[in-house]
C-alpha cells in the first residue's frame, strides 16, 4: 500500500480541521485550556502536524511554543520553569514543538545532560503533569515515530533542497548514528511517564500525510463532546455601491512579474 | 484578467521561498535582525502572506507576533512597551500581525482610543522607528489594500465555512460599514509615518496570490546582497542496515481509516 | 517584659545579619536556590522582615516577590503560573511579600475566589511544593502571628502617620471586623499544608524587633552549614595621590540645607 | 564641617519622607509614571539612596531595577530593550539601581564594550529619552560624586565587614586604579546626553547622609505641585473586645534568646 497522495490527503483532512475548528470554538467560548505536545524522531513530522493545526487555528488562541537552547540563568532554574509561563490561560491552545521531554531522549542521547538529571526529571515529570492536569488543562503527548529508512530518506531531501536545509542542525546528523539510542531513550521514557492521567500516543509517520490524520482524529476523539452552534451573524446588504481604495498618499507598488 | 490559479501560484513561489530561505540565512548567519509589519484591511491577507513566510522559515530564527488585546496595566503603560520584547535578537525575524499601528487606524476609526492618542502617536512613531532603523535593525512595513466587492465576498466565504468563522470578529462586521473611514485614516497615516528611513509599501491584493508574490519579490528586492554558498555537509552512507522502530512498552495507534 | 529597645535590637540583630552574609555568600557560591515566604496578618511585620533581609543582601542576588492583583488573562491560568517565572536561578534568593498562599487566607476571607477555589488549592499545594523541594530548592515559609489589641495599635499609628498610610489598603480595614476568620483559615491551610517537606513555621510577631530576630535565627539554624573562608583579596595601595573629582560640564546641585 | 550625625540626619529625612509619600500618593491617584535613574561610583550611596525611597514607598508602586548582565541572546538585541520592560505603569515609580548608562562609563572604562557601541549610544540615548519624557513620563537622573579618598575609605570598610563584603566585586577592584578614566567618561557622557529634557544632576555623595537629603530635596522640588488631602477614613471602633491568636495546629516556635 502506497502513501497517501497529497489530493486524497486534502480531501480527507478537510471535515477533521472543520471539527477541529469546532473544538477551538468550544474551548474558547467555554474558557478550556489545552495543551499538546509534539515529539518524536528528527524527520518525523512534528513540524507539519503543528503547521495543520496552526493554519487551522486563529493565531490569537494558539500559539507555538518553540523555545530556543535555554540560558545560562535558565539551566540554573527548576526544571519545568522556563516551559510554565507558555502555559495557555483560559480559552488557549499551546502546541510544544518539543517539550520538557528534551530532558528525556535528545539530552541524554546526545550527551547534553547528566545521568543523574534525566532519572531525576523522570521521576519528576508525573507529578508536575498530574498538577497540570487536576488543574483542568487537557494535555495531549503525542509521540511520533519513524523507521530510518524513511528518515534517512528525509534528511536526505533535506540536503538537498535549500528552503528545507534549515531543518538539518548537526544534532540531526549526530543522530544518525544514534537511531538505536533514540529508541532506548523513548522506550525508558514511555516507561517513566505514561501516566493514567497523562498518556501518551504513539503515532507512526512512516506516511507523514496519514500520521497527520491519525494524530488528529485521535485528538479529537477524546476531547469531550463539543458541539456548539455556530451563532448567527446579522449580516445585512451594504446601504450603498462598494467602495474602491483610493490612493492619495502612495500608490501601490507594481505587482509582481515573473521573469522574461 | 483573471486571478492567478494555484498550480500557476506554486510555480511562481517556489523560488522566491528558496530565495527567502537564503536570506534567512543570511541573516542568522550575519546577526542581522528583520521586522516586518503586516498591516491592512481585513481579508486583505495579512494572515496568509505570515504563513507563506512562517512555513518556509525555521520557527526557531521566525517569530509571528500577534498580541491580545492589552491589560489595563499595560494600558497605563509607554505605548510602544508592550511590543519592544518582541523585537528580534540577533539573526532573528519577527513577523508583527497588526501591529503599534492599531493606534492609527483600527483604534481611531473604531473609537478604541482618543484624538488625541492618535495625534501623538503619530508624532512619536517616525522618532520610535528611527531609534530602531538606527539601532541596525530591517524594518518593512506592508500595508495590504482591496476594493470593498473583493472584502464582501471574504467577509461571506468566511461566513459560510465554518473553519474561518474565528476570522469574522465583531470589529470585522462593524468595519463593513467604515470603509471609508478606515481609507481616511490610513492616508493621514501614511502622510505622518511614511518617512525616509521606514517607509510604507502599500500592496494590491485584490488577487492575494499575486500580492503576496509582489510584497515578498519587494522584500527580497530591498534587502542587501546576502548570497552565502549553502555548507557543505559531510554526508556518510549508514555503516548499517536502517533500523526499524522498536515497540516494547506501547504500540502506534490505529492509524485513520476513513468512512464506515 | 517589655518590647526590645531598638538600640537592644540592633546589637542582637547585628551577628545574625553577618551569619546571613556568609549564608548569601555560600548560596552564591555554590549555587543554592532559597524561598522565603511571609505570609501573616495585616501589621504584623512582613515588610520590616524582608527589609532586614533585603538592606543585608545584594539586589543583584536576593529578588523581592510583591505581585499585583493578577490581570483578566492570568486568572484564567493555572494558579501557580504567575508565580513561578520568580523562582530563583541558581545562587539567587526569593523573598515572597505573600505569595500562593493568597488563596488560602486572605482571599477566601475576603469572598475574592470561591470555596472550591481554596478546596481545590489545598489539595494541590503540596505536591507543587514537592515538585520545587525534590528540585532542590530551599523552600522556608514562615506566617507572623500578632493578636487583635497590637494590630489595632498598629493600624492606628499607620492612619495617623502619612508616610504610612500607603500600608492602609481597603483590605486592611475590612480584615479588622475578620480576625476570627483569618485565624480559622489559617489553621485550616496548616493542616492542609503543613507539610514534612516544606513545613510552616509560626513567628510571634507582637513584639516586632523580637519576631523579626527570631525568625532568622530560625532560618539560619535550619540552612546546612555553610562556613566558607572569605576569599582573601589583594588590596595593594595606590600608586598615587588620591584623585578629587574635576567637575567640566556640570557642577553638583546645591546641598540640602535646612530650614531658614 | 564633620559629616551629618546619623541622629540629625533622622530628624531631616523624616519630613522629606512625608512629602515623598505625598508625593507617591499623587503619582498613584493621578496615574504618573516617575523614574529615577542612580548613577555614580561605585562607592557613592547608589544603594543608601535607593533604601531611602524602597522603604518609604509601597513595593507595589515603588520597583527596584537592578538586573543581571545581559543574556547573549539580549547581547543581540537593541540596547534598550531588556530595560524597557522595566518602565512603570500609570500609577507606578521605577528606580533603575544603574541603567542604560552603563554603555557610557562602566562598559567601556572596563572594555566590555567597543568605543563604537558607547559613540552610538550617545548619540541614541537623547532620542530615545525624549520618546519616553514627551509620552508623559517623570524621567530623573542622578549622577553621585565623591573623592577618591571617601572611595578608597568605603572599599576598606566593605573589606572589612563581611556583611559588605558582597558590595565589593571585582570590578569594583578593578575601578581603583581608574578613578580619572570615570571621570572623564561621564564628562563626556554629561555633555552628550544632558539634554533640557532630560537634565543630569550631580549630587556630591562626600556625605553620604546629606547626599541622600540633597538628592529627595531635589526630586521633590522638580516635581510638580502634588498635594492632595489624605482621604479620612472611617474607623469605628471594634464591637466586641480585641482577640487573641489561638493555635489549634501548629505553636509559634521559641523566640530568640540571645547566647548562654
Amino acid at each position: 500500500m502506497g502513501e497517501l497522495k497529497r489530493k486524497e490527503y486534502e480531501e480527507l483532512v478537510e471535515p477533521l480541521r472543520r471539527e477541529l475548528s469546532h473544538a477551538a470554538r468550544w474551548i474558547a467560548e467555554t474558557g478550556q485550556r489545552l495543551v499538546i505536545l509534539f515529539e518524536g524522531r528528527d524527520t518525523a513530522g512534528k513540524g507539519g502536524s503543528i503547521d495543520m493545526f496552526a493554519s487551522t487555528l486563529n493565531p490569537r488562541q494558539c500559539h507555538v511554543v518553540a523555545l530556543p537552547a535555554p540560558t545560562e540563568r535558565e539551566r540554573g532554574q527548576w526544571y519545568f520553569q522556563r516551559y510554565i509561563p507558555h502555559l495557555p490561560a483560559r480559552g488557549e491552545i499551546s502546541l510544544f514543538d518539543r517539550s520538557w521531554y528534551n530532558r528525556a531522549v535528545v539530552e541524554p542521547v546526545m550527551g547534553f545532560c547528566t545521568p543523574e538529571q534525566t532519572s531525576s526529571f523522570l521521576r519528576a515529570v508525573p507529578e508536575f503533569e498530574r498538577d497540570l492536569v487536576e488543574d483542568g488543562i487537557f494535555l495531549f503527548k503525542y509521540w511520533l515515530c519513524c523507521d530510518q529508512d524513511k528518515q534517512e530518506a528525509r534528511f536526505k531531501a533535506r540536503l538537498a533542497n535549500p528552503t528545507r536545509r534549515w531543518k538539518l542542525s548537526p544534532v540531526d546528523i549526530e543522530a544518525r548514528s544514534r537511531y538505536q539510542a533514540y529508541t532506548d531513550a523513548r522506550e525508558r521514557m514511555l516507561e517513566a511517564t505514561h501516566s493514567p492521567w497523562a498518556p501518551w500516543s504513539l503515532v507512526d509517520f512512516n506516511d507523514q500525510r496519514l500520521g497527520r490524520l491519525t494524530l488528529l482524529r485521535d485528538l479529537l476523539d477524546r476531547l469531550p463532546d463539543r458541539e456548539l452552534p455556530l451563532p448567527t451573524i446579522d449580516w445585512p446588504p451594504l446601504d450603498h455601491e462598494p467602495l474602491r481604495e483610493e490612493y492619495r498618499t502612495l500608490r501601490p507598488i507594481a505587482p509582481y512579474a515573473a521573469g522574461p
